[in-house]
């Protein structure tokens, strides 16, 4: 470490002569290998960008000049270069500094992000307030190839290409999401020649490029040329992501993230996980019926739909940073008679919510939505906990809702929503151990649920896999445990007889407390004329940190303590 | 009427000799400008897509061939050729056909519309389908270049062009929404010449046009070639809006939708609509403080921010059909110190959910959302009816929720947003009338209420419009009545002395009933140990079909006569 240990900010940065430049990158590429490695977190992403941080904080005036990393899961480096180096072994753990850029973190972050596609709206929003009031700084958006496949960054360049506003918009062209791109857009970028017109250019853009993402010396230079710029530019510059560490550029999609280094990643890798029951029991299905097809927004590794890409692959379809499309496509498809299961991480969905009312649900159509990443996600924090799909798929109409506990139920689900076929289903499990809950079967029909245990005291309804950490906390008491499955529609059964039977009744979800799951057992009990006490358990009304999801249960009092102490709390009282 | 009145089908119009087409254009003109003057109804769109809608009946085979029409407010002309002449003079009324394409009303409704931009994935995924079934048929999506801003539709394009689909998009290129087209695109359509090299032709797709969208002749031969394509092509039409009809061609924004005949209108112009209200008052803000700006997805007219837009041109952005982009440019405005109102309807908003929550209120940034059209919209039914904002927006952290109940309360509330600054606020509001409450002041602060009336056998809390109805209902029971103004945060004082005060609790809302503002009420009510009974009126959990709002109250309770039968059942079961 030569330079790297004195730049505490891009004012550091800016005393290095420029032929040093090649040796900062390289100690930056270097620190990053070794801390990620070690710690964990975004790497191909950091790897790819490293020579383009280093360009863009050694040219523009940041934080005055606005930088907004797209996704920003490749903003390790430009932590690193503004003063956050030290942090970054902590980087996404407990207490530590956030995996993606954040307001509250540093000035230099100057919107925060995690989804995609929001670079652009943001960064011409912040253009059009400083015109506005006549500050004549220059707004920087660093937006993927795979970003740009997203319906909102479309709906930003057709607005801003005639805005008139200082934007600068670096389109990082690396053909890769987590997994290699799809769509036609990557084949246009390919063709551009510098000098010629394209698209962009046609809408009203200058277009910079293309340029080696990873020539120093010309990034320095073509940045220098951009900041003085008054008017939209794309600049166009190629990447590879995992560049300068050989394992990581022969495999992108396994070097997109670091776990953690051996000894704590064997600690940590459940037996089963639910995408693998997903990703296995889909191809089963596909197997059996032949109009199972799977659809996925680029996560085909991340949800393990690559086992039906491998087995069928033209039953599987993977469209891209696209929520939207992806549930639409699969209206299409179920309207046509096809049995889509349509797979998306809880926190994406909200990019879809609009087509699963409008385009699937008001029309009744079969799809299967497989919402992996439900309730806290652990290390990517805010952005990407799914802690709101509950409240929000409840008041849909015609929608049924199933929280399957463990891998038996998950892979029961999924055959029950292909066989039923009345509706769409949403089956949502989050990321991680599906172990199964003990002492049950799990055949799923509509209004199933299992009862896990009896008992006078208590009713105690657990929605997913918070009935196995219930069965764990009640080992003892006298409660009944039942394992909900079907989070809508309710047992109008069960909770007529919950009425009759219990002055207590206690629910647990991994979600937020307003509007889920304890809510619409609340809302049932309230219509039923129930007038015992009714305790919600589930996360509070407020954006949750990063953490492990074991961490952040037992914060939220939803582990096994937190669940024993508050039953034992409403049993007795006194105690 | 020579063809007109003997075509039931398509199969009846393809009888019809090609030379005699521009008749049966004309008359199909003149039957909708007769029929929907008289009866109301979207207008000018149905006159620009008059002879399209012949030549694709004409040539392609309905309904096995798949027509969807995008937005669906064009397709009169398509349910006059489709069986349904005699029922037009219905459309939109309480019993009557939809204004929309709609799959239960019709097999030649392939895929339901209503809100932009679905047509090319819902498409895509119905050839997909067919492909893998064997089936060889013709898939068309008829888009509106304003249509084409959205993301979806890019995410469509970029996913559709590689598809090896026998795919058509139609792209109607009229240069209008409702509103004129902002954003490049526009232009960049402007400039396309027949036979050269596009970026719809480099991204893969075969690129037939532009052609004249009113030339019946040629709209026959070339719809007869695309009939013949096995691969997706996009047909590059150009249309007018209001076509044939001189007041619509010369004021095509005025007559987008014509409301009724006149005698009708006059009955139902309100004195005072809630979307004037907030116009008037935007300006009003905007004059006294330079940080406000409005932020409009290609309603300006529709919500009134034509009015900040006519005296501050600099502080009003209609960003085109847009919504999720609408939102994040909203948050980096304020990011930069900007006051922005943001104003999307409430159904549209379900677009940018993920943008509301990610993008604004994980950073708490304070942008000001003005919801229109919450509640029932009326004639535009199920697709556009806002029922479901309280309960998908209650729980979201950050973002507070306030429901005016009529004018006054609507101008305070904007106040409010402006001064608080704390954080985003959401303002919802229905369509049409604004009148007042009696009896009560209106300053916003935070927590506040309005005890509209006082009484012993209950407490009835209405939320936003409701309390008006409320208001008129009550009158001579016993009871209190609240206009609740803030559904998030509840005033927790209130909440408390309800606890002690009252055996019945009644909420009133114009959402849906599950999740929404009386769920909010229940489980606080339920934190605090409250056993009496909670009463929640609200709209049922199923979609709810086009009549007008003052129907839909009466249809399902929310009229005065159900709340007061409600409220005397409650109080007195006995009766």
């Amino acid at each position: 470490m030569g330079f790297l240990e004195h730049i505490h900010s891009p004012d550091d940065l800016k005393k290095i002569r420029p032929e040093s430049l090649p040796e900062v990158c390289a100690e930056l590429r270097a620190f990053l290998i070794n801390c990620i490695t070690q710690n964990g977190g975004h790497f191909s992403a950091n790897l790819g960008t490293v020579e383009l941080t280093v360009a863009l904080h050694y040219v523009f005036d940041t934080p005055n000049d606005q930088l907004i990393w797209d996704v920003g899961h490749q903003a390790y480096g430009h932590k690193v270069l503004t003063g956050r180096r030290s942090k970054l072994a902590s980087i996404r753990s407990k207490n530590g500094i956030s995996g993606f850029p954040k307001r509250d973190e540093s000035l230099f972050d100057a919107f925060g992000t995690g989804h995609s596609s929001t670079s652009i709206s943001a960064a011409l929003g912040m253009a059009i307030a400083d015109k506005l009031s006549g500050n004549n700084r220059a707004h920087i958006a660093v937006i993927g190839d795979g970003s740009l496949s997203a319906g909102m960054a479309w709906e930003a360049l057709n607005n801003a290409a005639q805005s008139n506003t200082r934007l600068i918009i670096v389109i990082n062209d690396n053909r890769m999401g987590i997994d290699p791109n799809t769509g036609a857009l990557g084949s246009y970028l390919d063709g551009l020649q510098s000098g010629e017109p394209n698209f962009f250019s046609q809408l009203g853009f200058e277009y910079v490029g293309p340029d080696d993402g990873h020539q120093i010396h010309h990034l320095v230079e073509q940045a220098t040329y951009l900041k003085s710029c008054l008017h939209p530019v794309i600049w166009h510059i190629r990447t590879v992501k995992g560049k300068g560490y050989a394992p990581a550029e022969a495999e992108q999609t396994k070097w997109h993230a670091v776990k953690y280094v051996k000894i704590r990643d064997e600690e940590s890798i459940p037996e089963t996980r639910f995408q693998d029951v997903f990703g296995d029991t889909l191809v089963e299905l596909a197997e059996q019926n032949t109009k199972v097809v799977g659809i996925t927004p680029a996560m085909p590794s991340g949800c393990s739909m690559n086992n039906l890409m491998q087995r069928f692959p033209d039953r599987a379809f993977d469209v891209g940073i696209a929520e939207q499309h992806a549930v639409t496509v699969a209206a299409g498809m179920a309207a046509n008679g096809l049995i889509p299961f349509c797979n998306i991480y809880s926190s994406f969905l909200q990019r879809a919510y609009d087509q699963v009312i409008h385009d699937v649900c008001l029309q009744n159509l079969p799809v299967i939505f497989c919402l992996d990443r439900a309730g806290v996600v652990g290390e990517d924090g805010a952005t990407h906990h799914g802690l709101y799909d509950l409240a929000f798929l409840r008041p849909i109409p015609n929608l049924e809702i199933l929280c399957p506990s463990g891998a038996d139920e998950l892979s029961s689900a999924m055959r029950y929503a292909v066989e039923h076929r009345q509706g769409p289903v949403a089956i949502r499990y989050p990321k991680g151990d599906a172990s199964n809950v003990k002492g049950t079967t799990s055949t799923f029909a509509p209004g199933s649920y299992s009862i896990l245990k009896e008992g006078k005291s208590a009713v105690i309804l657990a929605a997913g896999p918070m009935a196995l950490v219930a069965q764990q906390a009640l080992d003892g008491t006298d409660c009944t445990l039942i394992d909900i499955r079907f989070i809508k529609p309710l047992n109008h059964e069960l909770m007529k007889d919950i009425v009759h039977r219990y002055h207590i009744v206690i629910t647990v979800e991994d979600g937020c407390r307003d509007g889920g799951f304890g809510s619409a057992v609340l809302e049932q009990l309230s219509d039923l004329g129930y007038t015992g006490k009714v305790h919600r358990m589930g996360f509070p009304d407020e954006f949750i940190e990063h953490a492990t999801r074991e961490e952040l249960l037992t914060e939220f009092g939803l582990d096994q303590t937190g669940i024993r102490n508050a039953v034992d709390q409403l049993i007795n009282p006194s105690i």
